[in-house]
């Protein structure tokens, strides 16, 4: 009988995720019953939402049981059907037209998506006005500031180290990029907003909103995808800014929103033509960073939530064509 | 020479406001000069954002100076006038078959303007959802509760005291209403809001903020206009939500957005013609608390900062015709 591969949650992680929080096992290829289809894996998306789910705590999506599949996007081909129609449950075909395969799960996929829903519809970026996002060379945030910059708007971003805060100022053409160790990152970044914020993009939470938030103007916007600075606390810790943020909401007029990518499904055509059009005019630019083989997938997760990727984690887990 | 009578800020009060904080004043009746008009006060309305004028922090609005006149909404006659325009700057012609005039700064004005555009421009309750609103019995709150109403929400008001309560559920309409200084408050509110909680009309902060936050469903709205519960405070307290605060907006992806009723400005014809209907059809009742003389002002206002009032907060300052 053929054999395949899982990553299981082994425990619950307590703080950060360890090596012996996962445990890889081998299983006997199952046949696809009525209505399953069997996929053969070729990319895996690694992204920091999945640390929510190796937690009890409520979120969006019930967390992973002990001894269960640490679930991921993936990109696949179908080696046997028994359903008909083209798309199952959970399942999309991908137009190879539109880009590399791989980009299904990146710039268009889910991160990509995350970033120009969010941006659009809860950020709406205006000409002139200046917007922050972190983890700048990422997946989400770089394509943030680049569509930023397509909207006119001034796109300053926050990356770890001066290797990729150049990467997103002159490979991606933010207007500035600032260490997000720098010690004086929040007078470093008073001084790279001479107009204050008009729109945070969050998505680490932590010290980069401490410096974010006196920036703020009047009528500003914070779309709240994720947290990745806080996903590891192992207790609540309140932030500086905590006790006067309900008064700054009131007298500038903040709107804050959480969001998840699938809040928007009904602009995912606009989403698809929009981004693959400026991937092909070299408007958005994106960077892979691949780990090989599924057995690298738990080490490239814990280096996800360190920062120690540099552009969209991919683990390859089998080749295009099998 | 004729006089007039004004109270000014005598100091910037340390927490509560305090008698020896204003100061009345008679002084000279000015004539008015090229493009003035001259203003004979009929009522004089007293509002909780009045607080935050008179001390330094930045707010929407600039501090009155000490020493300087208390600036407040006001319903007045015109008796002399060198401006030929109908509207001068900061005035409005009231239309006295809307409604007696005190409602131009009741429920036909400020307040029933903030309730509703706050509600329906960012709560947007729809039938069957649960809108919590602290203040219920005051100007601004009794208006939300019986605007959720008419859209086919359930209203859950909170007010201090069995009175008050009594009024917000019979006079009012609520589907129920809590008085905030049970110290059970939390649970109380856990069993008015079987379905949870999806939107919260923040108008007074701290501890009801507090028991409603576990409560917020999913895509929860909460539009921010006062947190009279916190006006006084002398030091920034973190409250206890704080720390978990952001990660509800994302796993909760809630919505709060801080708004004046100015920042609806395009809404206003729209309010008059629903709310003075709703009034006229007894959909949507209000009540006065009236206090008489400017001599009054000052306490009054104490007093509305404590929930000594009972319904909109105003000053008879002079009779209706001169």
């Amino acid at each position: 009988m053929a054999q395949a591969k899982r990553v299981v949650l082994a425990s619950r992680p307590v703080g950060e995720p360890k090596a012996s929080d996962f445990r890889i096992e081998d299983y006997a290829l199952p046949t696809p019953g009525e209505g399953q289809v069997l996929l053969r894996t070729i990319w895996l998306s690694l992204d920091p939402y999945m640390r929510g789910r190796m937690s009890e705590g409520p979120s969006y999506a019930a967390p992973v049981p002990i001894g269960g599949v640490m679930e991921g996007g993936t990109v696949c081909e179908v080696i046997a059907s028994n359903n008909p129609s083209s798309d199952g449950q959970g399942l999309r075909k991908i137009d190879p037209k539109l880009g590399p395969v791989s980009t299904a799960v990146g710039v268009l996929g889910m991160p990509g998506m995350t970033a120009y829903t969010g941006l659009l519809e809860i950020g709406k970026p205006q000409p002139g006005e200046t917007v922050v996002v972190a983890a700048a060379s990422g997946a989400v945030g770089s394509a943030v500031g680049q569509i930023a910059n397509i909207k006119g708007a001034r796109a300053v971003g926050i990356a770890g180290g001066k290797e990729k805060c150049d990467y997103v100022k002159r490979e991606l053409g933010f207007d500035d990029c600032l260490d997000h160790r720098d010690p004086n990152l929040a007078a470093k970044l008073k001084e790279a907003c001479p107009q204050g914020i008009d729109v945070y993009f969050e998505n680490v939470g932590g010290a980069v909103f401490e410096a974010v938030f006196p920036l703020l103007n009047t009528f500003a916007r914070i779309p709240v995808c994720g947290l990745i600075a806080q996903y590891n606390d192992t207790e609540p810790k309140a932030p500086k800014w905590a006790s006067s943020m309900m008064r700054s909401v009131l007298t500038k007029r903040l709107t804050i929103r959480g969001f998840i990518f699938r809040d928007f499904a009904a602009r995912h055509e606009d989403f698809l033509r929009d981004m693959s059009q400026w991937v092909r005019e070299g408007k958005v630019k994106h960077r892979e960073f691949v780990t090989e083989g599924l057995d690298s997938a738990p080490g490239a997760f814990m280096g996800l939530l360190k920062g120690a990727n540099f552009g969209k984690q991919l683990v390859r887990v089998g080749p295009d064509k099998a």
